[in-house]
C-alpha cells in the first residue's frame, strides 16, 4: 500500500521534473541562449488594412524587397492578408499568397498575424481598428498623425494595457528618422528647440511664390495640378498637418502627454509675393514652420508663417521637401532633411517600424523602447505656453495711408505698448494711393503686438488688417 | 528499506520540482512576462577608459543628465569607473562616487561592469583593451573610427563569438545619427548613393577659402588657431579620417566587410582659392566629399574633393559642420546635418549607444540589432570598383602656354582618349605669360583621363601637373 503510494508519487514526481526540465529549454531556447543564432528562421506576419498610395507601397516594399529584409533581419516577414474596401483595382503589384479581403475582422482577428500596419486614415474606422488590434495583443504600425494627435494618449494607454507596440515613424517627417532620432539617439539631451517644416504642400507652394512671384492662389493651382495638394488643401494649407506633426514630436521630445489643442495654429493663405519681396530684401525667407521651445517648466509649441534667416539651413529647403532642425544641450544644431510624404518614402518609414517590432519579436521582448520615448509612469503633463505670451520679433506690414504724421503715429503706438522698433521699410506707392509700410520690431510679447494692432487699425492711418509674421532669427 | 528509499527518492524529487520552479520564476521574471513594468529600478554599471576631450563629455552628460537618462532609459546608468594615465588634471566636473584610476584592467575586469566605453583612440592599445572588454562579454560602445576601419572585422567576429555588442554611433558625423539611420531605419532600402562631408577640419578650410580667398596655407593656420585642427593635421586634410569614416558606413550600407585599403584617397593640400573661383562661376562648391555608390555586385568607395551644384543641399554645409545625404530607392534623397566632432556632440552620439545596450540588457537581450546591420552570416564580401574603371566627369585645370595651338592640341589629346568636352573656360593670362585653362568634360573613364593627362604633360602646352578635381552633378 504504502510502497504503491511511494510510486505513485515517483512516478508523478519524474514526470514534473522531465517536464519542467521541458519548459526551462523551451524557454532558454526562445531566448536564443542556447540556440545561438542557427536556429530556424521565424515567420513574422503581417496585416495591412488599407490598401491606398502608402498601403501599396509598403506591400511593394514587402514582395520586392523581401530577401533584403529577410537578410538584414533574420526572420522572414509574410505580408499575410490586406483589408480594403475596394478589393477589385490592379495595384500593379503581384500579391503572390497573400490574401485581399474587405473585412479588417480578417486581419484583426487572425491569430497568426503578429503586427497590424494601419494606412486608412482618419480618425474613426482607424481608431476602432488599431484599439481593436491592440486589445487583441497585435503589435501596430500607423502612419496616422491626425489619429495620433488627437487620440494619441488613449493609443498609447491601450497599447501599454496589452503590452503591444505601437509605432508611427512614418506620421512625422516621412521618410526621415525623426521618432528615431528622438526616441533613442538624443537620449542624453534636451531638446531645446525644434524648427521643422512638416508640409509638403506649403512648402511647395511658399517656394514657388518666392522663385515665380505667382500669386498664393495660382501657386496653389500649380499644386493641385502637379499633384503636390489635394483637391480640398485646407488640413496641408491651414496649418493642421503640420499642427499634428509638432503635437507628436513635441511629446517626444518632452515624454509629455500629446496635446493638440494647445498648438498655436496658421497658415499660408494669407502670404503675399509682396511680403515674400521684402522677406528677400531682409536676407530672409518665409516658411510654414512648426516650433517646439522647451523652457524646462513649460514649452511653445505654435505652427504659423516664419520668416528665417537665410542662414538657417531650413530656409534652403524648398519644393515640396521637409525638414526637422533641432537644437539640443549636447548635439548643438542638427538637421534632418528628406520627404515628408509619397508613397514610397512612407512606406519605406513603414518598412523600419515593422523591422524594429520584428526585432524585439525575435529577441523575445516587447516595447523595448517606450512608445513615448518615457516610460509611461514618467510622461508629464507639461504647459504650452499661451500664445499671448510669446516673446518674438515681428515683421508688420501696414498699408498705410500716404500723408503725413501717419509713420509717427503708428510707431507712437507701437512705442505705448513697449514695442521697439529695429527699421522701418517702405516701398512706393500703389495705385490706390496707399503705401505698404514694414516694420521689423526687436523682440516683444505676443499680447502687446496685437493689442497695439487693434489700436493702429481703428485710426485711419492704415487701411485693412496689418500683416504680421513673426520672425526667429535663432532658430536651429 | 524500500520505504526509505522511496522516501529518498520522493524528497529529492520533490526538492527538484520545487528548484526547477524556481528556475522558471527566474526566467519569466527576468523576462518581465511576469514582473511587468514594476519590478525594481536596474542599475547598469560603465566604465570609461580614456578621460579625454569625448571621455570628459560622457562623463559629463551621465553625471549633469543622471535624472533625464534614468527617466528615459528606466534603468540607472552609474559610471563606475573612469580609467586614464592622467587621473590628476582637473576635468571640471563632480564626478562623485565614480572611481578614476590609472589600471584599465580595474575596468575590464571589474564583474560588476555591464559596458566599457573606449575612448582612447589609436589602434594598439584600444585595441588591446576592447578585445579584453570583449571576451570578458563586456558590451563596448567606442568612437574609435581609425580603429574600426582598420580592424573591424576582426571585432565584430569577436563581439560575435563572446555575444557581447559593440557600438560606435560616435564613430561617423559625431552626434547625426547615421550608424542608427543605415541600420536601421533605412532597413528597407538598397543605398544607391551616399556623398558626405565627414570632415570638419577640411570643410572648415575649405569654406574659408571660399569666403576670404585665402590660400590652403593661411586657412589650415586660422583653422588651428582657432582649435578646427591639430597641430599635425595631416590624418584630417589628407582624407584619411574621411575614408576610416566611409570604410564603416560602407561596411553598414550594403552588409559588406569593412575594406579600408579598397577605398581611394586625396586630400585638400592643392585645392587652391582659383579652382574654388572657376567652381563658382560654373554655380558649383568644392567640398572633400565620401563618395559610396551601390552598383549591385560592386560598390564604388572613395574620398576626394569634389565639385558639388550648388542646388545640391551639400553644398551649403558650410565651416565645420558635417552632412551625409544619401539616395536611397525607397526614401529617394535625404540628408542629415551636425556637428561631426567636438566634445559633447560625441558625447550625445556615445550615450545614445550607452542607452541602446542598456534598453537590451532591461530586455534581457543582446545584440537585438546586428553590429553591421545584417547577421554576420549574411555579412558579404562586395568588390570595390577600382579608381581606374570610375566613370564620371572632370574639372581640368592646365596652366597653358599662351600660344596658338595649344587649345586644340590638349583637346586633341583629350578627344583622342575617348573624352569628350562639355565646356572650355580660360582666364586672363597671369604675370608668367600663362593662362589657366579649364575644361570640363563630359562622363568619362579615369583611366582615359589619366592617360590624357600624361600624354598632355609631355607636351610643350603646358607646365606643371594639372588640377583634376571630379564633379558629382547628380549626388544626392
Amino acid at each position: 500500500m504504502i510502497n504503491s503510494w511511494a510510486l505513485k508519487v515517483k512516478s508523478f514526481l519524474t514526470w514534473a521534473v522531465l517536464y519542467c526540465i521541458y519548459l526551462i529549454f523551451n524557454l532558454l531556447f526562445s531566448r536564443k541562449l542556447l540556440a545561438g543564432e542557427n536556429n530556424a528562421m521565424k515567420t513574422i506576419h503581417i496585416g495591412i488594412l488599407g490598401f491606398g498610395v502608402v498601403g501599396t507601397g509598403v506591400a511593394s516594399l514587402l514582395t520586392q524587397k523581401k530577401d533584403l529584409l529577410e537578410s538584414r533581419i533574420g526572420a522572414r516577414l509574410n505580408l499575410k492578408t490586406i483589408a480594403d474596401i475596394d478589393t477589385q483595382t490592379d495595384r500593379g503589384i503581384d500579391l503572390g499568397t497573400t490574401a485581399l479581403v474587405q473585412d479588417a475582422m480578417a486581419v484583426l482577428t487572425d491569430p497568426d498575424i503578429d503586427i497590424v500596419v494601419e494606412l486608412i486614415g482618419g480618425e474613426t474606422v482607424a481608431r476602432k481598428f488599431i484599439l481593436t488590434a491592440l486589445e487583441n495583443k497585435k503589435h501596430v504600425v500607423t502612419a496616422n498623425k491626425a489619429l495620433l494627435a488627437a487620440f494619441g494618449n488613449e493609443l498609447v494607454n491601450t497599447a501599454r494595457k496589452n503590452q503591444a507596440d505601437l509605432a508611427f515613424e512614418a506620421s512625422c517627417g516621412g521618410c526621415m528618422p525623426i521618432i528615431k532620432t528622438l526616441r533613442e539617439s538624443l537620449v542624453a539631451n534636451d531638446i531645446n528647440t525644434m524648427s521643422a517644416i512638416l508640409n509638403g504642400t506649403c512648402n511647395y507652394i511658399l517656394t514657388r511664390i518666392s522663385q515665380d512671384g505667382s500669386s498664393f492662389e495660382d501657386a496653389l493651382k500649380t499644386a493641385q495640378k502637379l499633384g503636390f495638394a489635394e483637391a480640398e488643401p485646407s488640413l496641408d494649407i491651414d496649418g493642421h498637418d503640420t499642427a499634428h506633426k509638432l503635437a507628436i514630436l513635441n511629446s517626444l521630445a518632452h515624454g509629455m502627454e500629446i496635446n493638440l489643442k494647445d498648438i498655436h495654429v496658421e497658415g499660408i493663405r494669407h502670404i503675399t509675393p509682396t511680403d515674400i519681396e521684402f522677406a528677400k530684401s531682409f536676407g530672409y525667407t518665409i516658411k510654414l514652420l512648426a516650433i517646439g521651445k522647451f523652457h524646462g517648466d513649460h514649452v511653445e509649441a505654435r505652427v504659423h508663417p516664419t520668416m528665417i534667416d537665410n542662414a538657417n539651413p531650413l530656409s534652403h529647403v524648398d519644393h515640396s521637401m521637409n525638414a526637422i532642425a533641432i537644437d539640443a544641450n549636447a548635439t548643438g544644431k542638427t538637421m534632418l532633411y528628406g520627404r515628408g510624404a509619397g508613397m514610397m518614402p512612407t512606406a519605406s518609414a513603414v518598412l523600419s517600424d515593422i523591422a524594429d517590432i520584428a526585432r524585439n519579436i525575435i529577441c523575445s521582448t516587447v516595447r523595448r523602447v517606450p512608445i513615448l520615448g518615457y516610460p509611461e509612469d514618467n510622461i508629464r503633463k507639461i504647459p504650452i505656453l499661451p500664445m499671448k505670451e510669446l516673446m518674438t520679433k515681428y515683421y508688420l506690414r501696414f498699408e498705410a495711408q500716404d500723408h503725413p504724421g501717419v509713420l509717427s503715429r503708428i510707431s507712437g503706438i507701437l512705442g505705448e505698448n513697449r514695442i521697439s522698433i529695429r527699421s522701418v521699410h517702405q516701398k512706393g506707392r500703389n495705385t490706390s494711393g496707399r503705401v505698404p509700410v514694414v516694420m521689423i520690431t526687436h523682440t516683444a510679447k505676443e499680447a502687446w503686438v496685437q493689442t497695439a494692432l487693434s489700436k493702429i487699425s481703428v485710426t485711419d492711418c492704415v487701411v485693412g488688417d496689418p500683416m504680421v509674421i513673426r520672425i526667429e532669427d535663432e532658430v536651429a
